[in-house]
């Protein structure tokens, strides 16, 4: 086993994945920029190094700057955390020649699996249904033009090397297309240092479902679960919940399944998350994979009773697993809400500043993830996420209750600071969310709904 | 359903409650003494009500002002938390008399379980072992040296009404005993408004292990499981855990179904705990039983999944259990560590002072109860728990390890202020600990072993 793992991350999940490696007993190094210099922070870990200034690619991006404080720390592997250079398959070449080991699946899997191109080909041999589209990038605006009228309007535009929602653009019309093409090329470029991006039919009423997947590299694989990630802003996640609500059981397993044999199939070890689009008849669409841990990997973790960042260290050091499917039990229902530090009512625009007041909730089947506290200055330089609060329950209508509850007694006050707690909220209140019969659709409604509420009131 | 719930009680057990009934959708009125009138507490409830002085006596446990508040706000019924009037029988009846839902047990069998005596002989009675002992209180020091005699030495003198490990004292020999026992009676008696004070033989090696227990009030009874509290000082536990380690199945099923059965004998409606001492070779003896909630019920929560609070909330509305023995599945374990505002080098005296920095632990599978924050004011006026933190894992090892993990990342800071952690955490590092193979005086070895640390270093 590792006697000093790297966290080459910031925020919530460097933390997050500190208190598992104490938990093994695994020194570990933090990593930071100028901009979270703070000690009441780097307190978490057991050596830190500074790696630059508050620009990611300067710092938590750079693959020689974190390589530099590997190896004079004589750290022995790398977690990368999710972002930055968590899906980076260069970055994992350049570990395996400094002879530190990745945290994560190797190069050839990462690719395999990570590129949009790469997994939808392996998927579709696999059987899996895919939405109607390119498959493979679209070289130019005709090529694009002329999948779009095979597959039929609207297409949405995505970046081959993208995730987490960023880079993807919708198109209702032939007359759109083209210029919102070039745009998508040029955001893709600059967000992942690669233009290439495809088209898929873009689906009204879906929902977002996937599987968490976690192998060995002995050759074992098993599922966790589905989670149900449909409430999006701009396909950013906002709430996800396990399991999937209003899915069949034979719908679950298929998906679990067929996730857990691509994996398999192509020898990838450590977790990843392979998504799915659902339609209104509940027809399963595969979409993509994320081989990285993903943001709400808590839920899983509270229906699993499984630590995934323990998991993934444990199968990085070569341990086979210890469970076996039928192991595995999914109990209750678990639900996350990011609290993004950001202005509901002014679009979500990011707000930043000190947090003179940071009261996080607690108590029964409550769980928060984060690196804030009273004192805390949140910066304009990352992410707006400012904490996760993950709630357990044996229905999903307690759970749903237990999350207003603790979003209700969750204080985060400081001067031009605004979060997303009123707004998650009222999508918590929504008559069509408690049923579980939303769609992807569901914030811009409830956001419409308020804003005309707000108007009437004037 | 009761619509409107008054909570009588203050600090984390006041919020504790006040979450479920949030949960509930039930209002909720917070009542508090003019040291507790802190608006940042207060936000907790619905609405509050100024109940008297600092004084306990004339406020938290001042009948006439608690139901003056209940009758005042309109609630239907009032959760006792506990301490203060959880365990009080006359309380329960001026409720009776008001109108007011007491959330526990009736008069009746509150008296019969919670008097020590009645539910030695009610236990006896039902066939279980009992520590050698007077059952009967003692009238005088004659009769208390006799008992001494045939029971023989050391003896413990128990107060007949007193509850969380106080007003007891140990005799070793009968020169001693005369004195003890005069001044256990007037300890009672300042204590517990009642002088009533009982011997029992005392274990010099023993273990805590309790049952918890949840009825309602149509004839159905579960039990939750086993909990050790074994990790003590001087009677007030600091560590507990669940299930109790080191217990042959068919112990723990024979406490716990004896437990089950003698509660429903007597028609008790609501949580109670059965406490018994375990000697080195595992027998196990009656000890006492609780009618209230106990501060370490989180263990069970987090092992079982059920959130006790809403149970005994249910229960006291007249619900019937929703779940049977066969349905309450005992998964992995928990640990729960008080931290107390207390100096662990200076013989625990309790600090007091504000709060300059209070940051809790949370991450995977931890969750902290606390009414305190970041400028929260510890006050000397009552107890001297600031937080509880209880963590869950699947096995015992890793649910240490993770204790520890989350004890070090806790941070209360302020002018004056000590708490228990360090302490804590030199217990969690104990060899016999690790082991289980630890009795009730493990504290005070470890308090010794850090004493004589302490003057080898200087």
């Amino acid at each position: 086993m590792f006697t000093k793992v790297l966290i080459a991350n910031r925020g919530e999940i460097a933390l997050r994945v500190a208190r598992t490696c104490r938990e093994l007993g695994i020194a570990t190094v933090g990593v930071y920029s100028t901009a979270d210099r703070d000690p009441r922070v780097l307190r978490h870990f057991d050596e830190v190094v500074h790696i630059g200034p508050a620009q990611s690619k300067r710092s938590y991006q750079s693959t020689p700057a974190i390589i530099e404080a590997a190896l004079q720390t004589g750290a022995q592997a790398i977690h990368p955390g999710y972002g930055f250079l968590s899906e980076d398959a260069d970055f994992v070449e350049v570990c395996d020649e400094a002879g530190l080991v990745f945290i994560g699946p190797r190069p050839a899997q990462m690719s395999a699996l990570g590129d949009k191109a790469s997994a939808r080909r392996i998927m579709s041999e696999a059987g899996l249904p895919l939405l109607p589209g390119s498959v493979e990038p679209s070289p130019d605006a005709a090529h694009a033009l002329a999948t779009a009228q095979r597959i039929g309007y609207p297409v949405i535009i995505k970046a081959s090397a993208g995730g987490g929602g960023k880079g993807m653009a919708v198109v209702r019309g032939p007359e759109d297309l083209e210029k919102t093409f070039l745009q998508a090329k040029t955001v893709a470029a600059s967000l992942f240092g690669d233009e290439r991006v495809y088209l898929e039919r873009y689906l009204e009423r879906a929902r977002h479902v996937e599987v968490q997947v976690l192998c060995d590299s002995h050759g074992n694989g098993v599922h966790l679960g589905t989670r149900d990630c449909s409430v999006q802003r701009r396909h950013q996640k906002l709430i996800e919940e396990g399991p999937a609500p209003a899915l069949s059981p034979a719908n679950a397993e298929d998906m679990a399944t067929s996730a857990v044999l691509a994996a398999l199939k192509v020898g990838y070890v450590g977790v990843c998350t392979f998504e799915f689009l659902l339609d209104e008849r509940e027809n399963h669409y595969f979409m993509e994979i994320n081989t990285r841990i993903q943001v709400e990997h808590p839920v899983t973790e509270m229906i699993t009773g499984v630590d995934l960042v323990r998991e993934q260290i444990l199968v990085a050091a070569g341990r086979k697993l210890a469970v076996s499917q039928e192991d595995i039990r999914l109990s209750g229902v678990a639900v996350e809400c990011r609290v993004n530090g950001e202005d509901p009512d002014r679009d979500f625009v990011p707000t930043a500043g000190v947090l003179e007041r940071f009261d996080p909730p607690g108590g029964p089947f409550t769980r928060v993830d984060t690196h804030a506290f009273t004192g805390y200055v949140l910066s304009p330089h990352y992410d707006s996420m400012v904490a996760k609060v993950i709630v357990w329950a044996p229905d999903r209508d307690q759970a749903l209750n237990r999350m207003d509850r603790a979003l209700a007694e969750f204080t985060v006050d400081g001067p031009g600071v605004k979060t997303t707690v009123p707004f998650l909220r009222r999508v918590l209140a929504d008559r069509e969310f408690r049923a579980a019969g939303h769609s992807t659709g569901l914030v811009d409604r409830v956001q419409a709904e308020g804003n005309r509420a707000e108007r009437q009131a004037k």
